[in-house]
């Protein structure tokens, strides 16, 4: 069979000359560097990610600051949190529980306090787990006036003074700012992927740095090589944060976002998770089934819920984006998440790595994903003699190379694209592609818009 | 978490003072009152019938009265039957049939006879039951002039004498009338559930008077509390009876009917069965099974077929109303149907408690069922804000109650009623419907217009 | 019940007074007769086959030629291809292969050639099944010059001479034609069965005439019969015939076709196998799914590819012809297929019978699947004086014809045909048939147009 040329557009990712080891190496590499970074929804940890992220993989990466009180849809966002220090010591200065120890130990946004109280009077601000007694939680309190520690429960039962300095040296200034990142690479057509994590979370490695350094690997990889669809990356706080990207967006800026993807707790252990969009039957919800079907991953797909990740604010049913979640175990589901457990160990290098890789199948599936018309629908074209098709006939079922030709001119109707072609057909997605794009060099197939 | 005062048509029904035993024996005591009546399809029976409704439990119930002859679409009102006494008997005058024994003695409808026969030649006029030796089946000729007997097959055993007076002491007025009972309980709004029941048998307790005695109930209960709905209840002859009500509709009434219920076969022992509309895709059929399942009643539900009770007029492809059928054990499933074994003793109270309490939870998610659009649909509200939500977080999901509020908000997208959210999330119709009110409450839903 | 006369439609099909073991017989005398002709593509084998159906079956069968050379939506009719002998020869002249021994000897078009050649020049020109030792392939190269010869392995082992006489005597007249059969029986309608079989293999006997032995059959039968719909019946060579065919049909003639089958190895053993059209939801797919499973054929139903027999034109997507195939064991997947051993053998007279019974199942749905409205849609119309009913009431449900006539009356609203209402039912099709035409009979059905 002559062999067309396979057009630029899907040629198979030239994932630089990295080993998988190599490139789980280098995710975690990242990871550790932003692991200590006091993130929060507003403040320094934020501004300090993003700029290091710039500094190792995007110089393109734009940083937003969105002044404290602006409107944002039906929120404000709030005033900037600075945090210096904040630790709880005995009255000889001995400091019991020491931000400078785990950024876990404030309560996130806690207002300032410098006082001295009974242990009485402190206990109801003392957050801890007593079923996890060595670990410290992650809580916080953005939109409630409040201050507090978190810590282990082994330091909670040791707290025996009477009396305690109680200092929390942080600022709420309402005249900082929200800072995110964007980054939009720009492809052939204005159709957008977007791909979104959240950068508010401490030193939580699965939680939040997981998604981001995947998230800005494969962004890395796209600015390296073309691509068919545009992508827009967005690291952004929790909620607010896309909220408040939401409501900078105009209408046709939001419209071409044809697929989207929350990236988030990908380090862990445990089999990959998909939630689907919020009515389940977008294109997003198809290809990413598909990819771990095929690819044999273990895997579970769930229905939207409307609690989780920023998801949430991308399906609102206002803005309705085909936006899905594609993580591992899934938030709440394993007992390191949101304590002091959720650390660089837990997080491995070859699941960062394998998780990289999945999104990179999902980046092929979409890129190579078209509708297409067969040009000469009546009849089956004459394969052969444009040397498509084998000559000696009789010996059963041709080749998959050639039974994808049949396959993609039988079913270029207008009505399925190549996706729902190799499902229909149970070959794999990058032989139909393959088929099309011979199809197309030989005439015999025109491309379709996407589906508005 | 701050509660909304819950608007008044969701409040929980106030089944009066009555606990479930005491309703169960006044519904069973109504049942043993109406026994004894013999019912046909026009005549007295139905007249006392519906007297004594109106005298126990609905002074407001309406007597409808149509003249013998009338045409009603494609059929007549029948010539009204009086019956005062049937009986075969010896030449000694004993009484060997006597229709004041047991009115089912009588075949329905019977013309009028008085004659002496060899037993030769009364046999063809006698029916009875070989395999159920001791029960006398109940037989009807409505539309076929003759007349018989309905006795024991021990009793027609026993007959041995060469002759026999027969007695049928009939009439069949052509200037008579058939009668049925109408009762409009008007709501908040004009969009009405028929109840409809059929009140054309003599001495059966499970058919018919299990249905009209839950209906009376239930109609009862409705009117003496505030509903948003309008409620029709239909107490009419089988067949003849609804396809004269239907004649002498409007098209507006009917199409003001949205949900309906053929109420029968509600005191005998057996799961609940629910039949479907003819298409099976009403709210009805939603909203029945929704209750049966997540009330955990042993059930069946089964496709429309075209016999059985008056859905099958309901549900005439002219009408095609929403109208199913929801009993326990279905016509001609149980050993006692349609003979005297049907009796008091084998309606149980709290078989038919339990069915009337079946019919409320119906109501109660038929009430409380509607379509809201979110008005806050871009990203999510802040619910925290406005009291709804809790504050310090990180502690994974939300209760039930926020869990609620964030799947109306999510699903009140103009295609999703309350039923369907409810589905969709597992939680239990009234915690959704609790959060619906939240949300009206906070002016974060706007009501929809029902689905025409 | 007062039976309805059934119009003449439906009457049940006087197969003649054969009796299956007669009508497998005279089946397969047929193709035996067959067998031996040389068919091809084009050429004389194809010209006698039909000259042979019309003289034992079909008379009115009408033969076109169609010139070598005239294009043909993407493809151009070929030279026509004769071919008087084929041998290899020894030095003394021994025919160690010939063609007047087994026509599928030679590879099919070959181009002419006479020549002495080394072992080793021939061998490429050879083609044997070493796994099949003893069985002659059946190859071709229509449209790609080359000569050839089929042979057992064994006889290919056996070659042992230095050089070889080779004669291939046929001819590529560019100046000749393609063959096909057609024959067109009006029915009432002008809707129209498309029954199609491919007439270009030469001695396979499962493989081709299996399937025009029974289309012929069928033909036969029903040009003695009055029915519906029209019928056409095709015997056109593989693929580039229906290509011919296809390319001579106006769009009005095309959308006369309201079903179609392609009927091919319908004598080998083996479970039926119904391959569906494109889309899969055309109502030729509903017939013959109901057909296989309510007559109890162990039966396979398998989804549209895009490789298989003349479905493959019919069905590609500019015509989208509503064309399933109808075969016992589908190609390539018996080890007798596109061999030597797919002989008179293999077919055997019983199974041919099945087949065609089978067919003229088929046929009987698609005569009798019609859509009505039923007249009196409003509540049930009055069977009881029509006749269609039992009088004395309360037995229970009404016996199986009875409870016909009230499920066509009730889904006889233009959304369901026959067919979805014996599905509907669990009724066997001819019973809701029957029902009907009973109901026609009295007014109370009208008839709808077939749905475009």
């Amino acid at each position: 069979m002559q062999a067309a040329p396979a057009p630029p557009p899907f040629a198979e990712p030239a994932l630089a000359s990295a080993t998988a080891s190599e490139r789980g190496e280098a995710l975690h590499a990242l990871l550790r560097e932003l692991y200590p970074l006091p993130r929060s929804l507003t403040g320094d940890g934020v501004r300090q990610t993003l700029r290091l992220l710039q500094e190792r993989l995007l110089p393109g990466l734009v940083v937003h600051e969105v002044p404290s009180g602006t409107a944002v849809l039906d929120w404000t966002v709030p005033a900037e949190w600075r945090i210096r220090d904040a630790y709880v010591a005995t009255a000889e200065g001995e400091r019991v529980i020491d931000w400078h120890a785990h950024n876990l130990h404030v309560l996130g946004y806690s207002q300032p306090v410098h006082s001295w109280l009974t242990l009485d009077e402190l206990r109801p601000h003392l957050y801890a787990l007593p079923e996890q007694p060595d670990l410290i939680p992650y809580r916080t309190s953005y939109y409630h006036a409040n201050w507090g520690f978190c810590l282990t429960q082994r330091q909670l039962e040791a707290l025996d003074e009477p009396i305690y300095e109680v200092c929390i040296d942080t600022e709420l200034d309402p005249h900082g700012s929200l800072t995110y990142g964007e980054l939009l690479l720009p492809g052939e057509v204005e159709d957008e992927v977007l791909i979104s994590c959240h950068v508010c979370h401490p030193s939580l490695a699965n939680d939040n740095l997981s998604g981001i350094v995947v998230a800005a690997h494969l962004a890395q990889a796209l600015s390296q090589r073309p691509h068919r669809l545009s992508y827009r990356f967005l690291f952004a706080p929790g909620t607010i944060g896309s909220i408040t990207w939401l409501s900078r967006q105009t209408p046709a800026t939001l419209a071409r976002i044809r697929h989207g993807l929350v990236t988030t707790l990908l380090g862990g252990p445990g089999a990959f998770t998909y939630k689907r969009t919020r009515l389940g039957q977008a294109d997003i919800d198809r290809v990413v089934a598909h990819v771990l079907r095929r690819e044999g991953y273990p895997h579970e797909l769930r229905d939207y819920v409307p609690y989780g990740y920023d998801e949430r604010q991308f399906c609102s049913p206002g803005f309705d984006l085909p936006v899905g979640c594609l993580s591992r175990t899934p938030h709440g589901e394993f007992p390191e998440y949101h304590t002091s457990a959720d650390n660089c160990q837990f997080v491995r290098p070859d699941q960062l790595d394998e998780s990289l890789a999945l999104y990179e199948r999902v980046v092929q599936v979409l890129e190579g994903n078209q509708r297409y018309q067969n040009r000469q629908p009546y009849g089956e074209p004459q394969l052969g003699r444009r040397g498509l098709y084998g000559a000696v006939k009789g010996q059963g079922n041709p080749r998959e190379a050639e039974m994808a030709l049949l396959w993609v001119l039988s079913y270029a109707d207008g009505h399925h694209d190549l996706l729902a072609i190799a499902e229909r057909s149970g070959l794999p997605f990058a032989v139909i592609r393959r088929a099309a794009d011979q199809l197309l060099a030989t005439d015999l197939l025109a491309p379709l818009p996407a589906v508005a």
